[in-house]
């Protein structure tokens, strides 16, 4: 039933986006405002936990924000206190049980819980816990923390926590309820992105800002690596249960590709960091060329960038479809065999004759851009030039993102002129790493760059490493 | 969420029926019509788990049998294995969670259980359990069996199944499964009913032998009391895990109501019995009338024997709408208010100012029989003589029947002139507790009547056995 | 798409029951009761029309009237004033819009109609209105009557229906709903049963008694044969559009099968009808035997009769599966493969060794009766004798019930020496088409009995016959 | 049941999309991507019609394209020959029978029919054949047209057609699907397009170019205004039923708002057409500022013709979430209270402090740009200005597009200052009717302008027209 699956889209995935909310009596409603706004994070599978300080109530299902909950739904999801969660995973019948929030019910305290990113000792921590006796109900490495905490010999809910996450290693932002507290965590090296916001009296938690402007809230602050936040009627309480002071690892792909545009993460908004991407990248990779295109969506802010940055017009080259999602999401075999045609077409009368550059955030496999790239010359561009806001992709990521295979990665395969050569352009410019970290605001250590130099932060065993790869979907 | 339900409805409810099949390329087809057949046991939800020996395929859902499976399901279900569960259930959304069979995957193996009974020390298990670390996920006592299994130290499956039913208490019948296994297990004192039987060459296990009647398979023998069979690809293994030889207690109310009239059950045709009861009970209570009229379809072999015993001939009286389930379930509140009109329509042409005699198995709370008597007066019969089957309810069952409270019970509130007074009947007679001992084919000793006598067979601490009343629904 | 289909099952289908009440607020509840009592008329769609004097609600899907109507559903039907359908009807994604009742929307009027039975010039008639210019959206020949009146040119609606049913032939009772109007109409020689009631101060009317006695009206009359009944805020009005007194045609199968025992049909009670008509076959075909065995349910008053005919005990040797419709609806194929047995079991214990006597309401193609004495031989029974309650089929139906083609009936391809050798019986016996005429009310002349001995009371052209035998289901 | 029904929403709405494909054995899957294509036409209900020259099969259903058919459904409507319909609708259970193609079965012939445009003479046609006895099924004004050839006395499909085509007045592209022949029409002044395209040598018929793109068709030409296409196996016929040859009626907002900027139409790319009427909407309302400011993704095109023309650089002040649809479109209550926050979120520290001009599309009735306005404010925009890509909407639109009431409209309650004192924005400038007719191609004669200056090319007599539009979504 459950097997090892490897995604074939082109693109990555990551586990989700996390909400939380305290003190509101529409909890739920705000928190599926706030899922709606972290939708582009995780489009397989939704959830919303509430509470009213008695009774906990739950919903959970296969699906997109819009398709599970509607009105009666979130009716029924009473309280003041509600966690959400958005979430990219396996298909198939099986897979609710795996869609989160988690939940249960222990020595008769609700509890759920609701994660982004992955533990590089879900293996091992697993492996002694059923041998233990503790029975695993899912497939999540979230699964390993509530059975952690089960059997931690506190009272304390706390503590509880707290010795749990003295046991895991790798990359958490967890939201956490009980029936009467909101509690906020991250890793202590800050991998995945947290942030604590203000909807007027109210306290809320979120993946990204963005939900936070939806529903009208402020933003406070990140949570900081290594804190825990506990939210309940008597206020905010901080602790920090991780001293790891200096050392960071912010994912900078979060910039690159994942966040929404408007987004504040890492301290920046993510659409000025891409423009400032593509103002690097213009100056490390000039070209003459009649028009700048961006790849809408992902590539927009690194085009506006370049095109600023270059003085060579903007065009709207590339027209997107609006009634599909994000690039790896596709429903229906019969449209992925159609590949990139279905989701943009070229403005053919604007690309004839004329030297383009096409801008995109990054470049994986290179299957998409190929195709995307013959499109332009079939379109009767004169030059195709492309311009990659990143560097180019070598390492498997273990602390959340699921690329393809090492050698799947086109620039495992091919040196930059073989590239140019297989995506037939008549140039092609990377963005270098230190471009790309003159690009952001925080020093080079306080971001994760592992996926482009293989530099991870925590260390993995190789071959621990290549297990929890391969049973990263499935733990 | 899970909150403790008490059941409005008139009658009684059982937790479940199980099959399971070994060895057969169509495991989960024959499973499905084994449950077909069995349906009766349990309408509100139930599952399947198949396996090939290597992956294990389950599916569950709330609904009949005809309804959640269909042809494209079943082949998904593959292997030679499977088991099968049907079960009454309390409702809502939350308990899919709930339907059987329960599925783990526990330190690289698969392990599916069905349940029919109910453990009576579950309560002070599950307490220790989760004090240890266990997390629970559903409310079935049958998940307290997968934790004690979890935690023995033995690394033999067998060996940690004996430790595991060496600490649970109460009735209960078990369909297990394992990558590679099929397991039946039937308690100590044989409560619920559990038949081994052959299909050519597959061995399969079933709640009653009206499932193997359907598939064409030959009843071998009831599981033994204590007894735990395993079946795999060496054949057929016998254990004996308990050795109370002489003492049993079989639910005479399988022969009463639950069961199916063809079923060959504690060693007889249920139609026989019923039959045999009818008789004894015409003996016991004779009446002058001119017709015998069967409240269909439970009354109708007693109606039958009572017929034959009595020299009245049988008439139909009452025409049972087909498009109604059994008794107890009905799907909407607007035909609930309806009361038994809907489900039974007496021929008023038949009954017009005829001395009729009303044969029905059981009186539990007695709301329904006063409104069918009534309805009888308003057809226009002279007389109306109710007859009942067997002794009258007091007390609570804590091994798997959900018989309402005892102060619901009519036969706590009145005695049996008032009964009479309170349905409004010319005369009533109840089989005695021993005329109906005397209509069944073992000796006493053999048989649980604590429904009706209050002999419970198992010691039950009052203060416990309320609790566990109490929880029965959700534990 | 719409193709010629002719059912493969054992059995008959019948076109649909029909429901209608004036004056009630809860007037669409009342509606679904009426047609839950009168489901077994057809189980394939359902709908309800109803009106509030200005608006027009309709719900018509495919499946049973529990499954298509639920408590909000019948709140949106407002009104007073409702009709409804149930039909058995062709499978499949099309024939949603054959379900009844038909609706249209014509000049600024609403009108709705349901019809039962069969128009036997809707071939011509629906040549001719095409060649005029109008327009079919569904196959049903009730459509015929409402093309026909849109296009009478007369302003009174009341006019427009007698015209139109003036160029009509065949059976057909109907109930037809205007915004503010119920009108019954049935067929000059009255095939089709259609029945007035009153449930307080308002009139209903439906296909059959039964569904009054749900509802707790009183059944006033029959509708008379040619007989036009309006029902609005004025009362009562009767008209009468063919003066054919003397003759009618009623289908005397309805007694034999289609109506449900409890029903008052031509005016009679049709369980007694079919114990008189097991009384008669005991005595035209006597038997040694040690019981008599019912084919549940249809059979089973023909054999209560037989059995008090013959002094031959009644045995329930044969124990239907609750959870399978009539015979004729069959929801898997998978299911269908198994044949009878998934249906009915035989209790074997009570059979083996024993001379049986099996009496069955009718034998159409044989094969299912051949099956089950199959079974009853395997049981071990020592004789088996079939006794049918009618005389054998041969001639096909053009008034609506759809038997297999002649060549499939077994009286056609066997004389009765075969027929019991095609079965494996020890003996068979027929009532016979005079014994059968003995033991009903009315005169041999009020009566159709086409199916048995070709006599067709409305004259048939042979090749327009064919015709409309290929077309009945779709036209 | 049918209620005339307004729409509350903020913009317009249009009927449909069209698309048909001849030759092709995976027709109906060539169909489901055009209609893909086209989703933007029409979100709300779509259907596929396929013949493959024998038998013809139909799914038609509320939803969206890629909801509403999978590769099963896709494998089910076989044949060579395929049209398809995506229509935007009133909402409501009853509304499926109103789905396109409309399909109707006359005197053994099969024909389907799909409609863009508004028809002006509906109401009276419908009134007159009414009368004459034709009973319509649904409120489509494209039933007429089937009633009008119903009613021909001509034996030939095309004269049939003819015929009725000289009856209808008013705005009507349409795709015919008979059993074997593939036909598209337009009518005399063309309001709405509709192209001819060719796949390798299959004819293929689309509302727009980007349905050619999607399945790599290429344009052959534009159906022309008052032409039928009749293709067939013995390839491509043209038939001109009407001669009125110079003038035309072309809806200009095609290009302003409705037509995918990718498509070709009316002789232009309709991206380009935006650009260059932003740019001269540049010229005509010059202003000083920092940032013009799309709104996504209708005003993209025009704030870039507007930046190149105003030297004055783009910038990306509003990110669009993508998870909802065109503007118009809102599946739940909840979220439409939100109003545009949902769809659109600011980027703070792009606009804080600075000045802006906003560019958009058009402006309806005001309110959403006025909340937008206001966020701007919120977000720190220094100035806020306001540029329109079109003249103020004032008329009515009697040819298919669904304006709120004129006096709902914006221009029709304000003059210019008010306007921008309403939208609360240091200044407004509207796109003059002289620079956009100045901005497209053809000379003014050919399009239509009515929305803006009431001049309606197809006389419309005003008492009925009132009716018209009050009775245009249900006819």
């Amino acid at each position: 039933m459950q097997k090892k699956i490897y995604e074939d889209g082109e693109r990555l995935k990551e586990f989700c986006g996390l909400f939380g909310i305290y003190g509101n009596p529409e909890a739920s409603s705000i928190a599926y405002l706030g899922l709606y706004a972290l939708q582009h994070r995780g489009e397989e599978s939704c959830g919303i936990v509430s509470s009213d300080g008695q009774e906990v109530y739950m919903h959970r299902a296969m699906g997109q924000v819009c398709d599970v909950f509607d009105e009666e739904r979130l009716r029924s999801l009473k309280g003041h206190l509600a966690i959400g969660h958005v979430r990219y995973s396996t298909t198939g019948s099986s897979s609710v049980k795996n869609a989160q929030p988690l939940f249960v019910d222990h020595l008769g305290g609700y509890f759920a819980i609701g994660h982004n990113g992955n533990l590089i000792n879900s293996f091992s921590l697993k492996k002694e816990l059923e041998a233990k006796g503790s029975i695993f109900q899912t497939s999540c490495d979230s699964e390993i923390i509530i059975h952690l905490m089960a059997r931690s010999k506190s009272k304390d809910m706390l503590e509880k926590l707290v010795s749990a996450l003295k046991r895991i290693k790798g990359a958490y932002s967890l939201v956490i309820m009980t029936e009467d507290k909101l509690i906020g965590v991250r890793d202590p090296l800050g991998f995945r992105p947290l942030c604590l916001g203000k909807l007027k009296d109210n306290w809320c938690l979120a993946s990204e800002t963005c939900a936070f402007d939806l529903i009208e809230a402020k933003l406070v602050r990140e949570i900081e690596p290594g804190e825990i936040v506990i939210i309940d009627k008597k206020g905010i309480k901080s602790i920090k249960f991780d001293a790891q002071k200096d050392l960071r690892a912010h994912c900078i792909f979060e910039h690159v590709y994942f966040s929404r545009p408007d987004s504040i993460v890492f301290g920046e908004t993510v659409h000025l960091v891409r423009q400032k991407l593509g103002e690097t990248l213009a100056k490390e990779h000039p070209v003459k060329a009649d028009f700048i295109i961006p790849i809408p969506d992902s590539g927009t802010s690194a085009a506006l960038g370049f095109s600023h940055a270059s003085k060579i017009p903007l065009e709207l080259g590339v027209i997107r479809n609006h009634y599909v999602g994000r690039t790896f999401i596709q429903p229906h075999q019969h449209i992925r065999d159609l590949g990139v045609r279905v989701k943009f077409n070229i403005l053919k009368e604007v690309v004839r004759g004329k030297r383009v550059v096409i801008v995109d955030d990054s470049i994986v496999r290179g299957t998409t851009s190929r195709i995307r790239v013959k499109n332009f010359r079939l379109a009767g561009a004169k030059e195709v030039h492309m311009r990659v806001a990143c560097p180019p992709h070598k390492f498997p990521c273990f602390y959340g993102i699921d690329f393809p295979r090492p050698e799947e990665l086109i620039a495992n395969k091919y040196n930059i002129k073989e590239i140019a050569k297989f995506l037939d352009v008549d140039s092609i410019g990377y963005l270098s790493l230190k471009g790309m970290l003159n690009s952001v605001k925080l020093a080079k250590k306080n971001y994760c760059t592992a996926c482009w130099n293989g530099d991870y932060p925590l260390p993995v065993d190789k071959n621990t490493g290549k297990n929890i790869l391969e049973e990263r979907c499935i733990l």
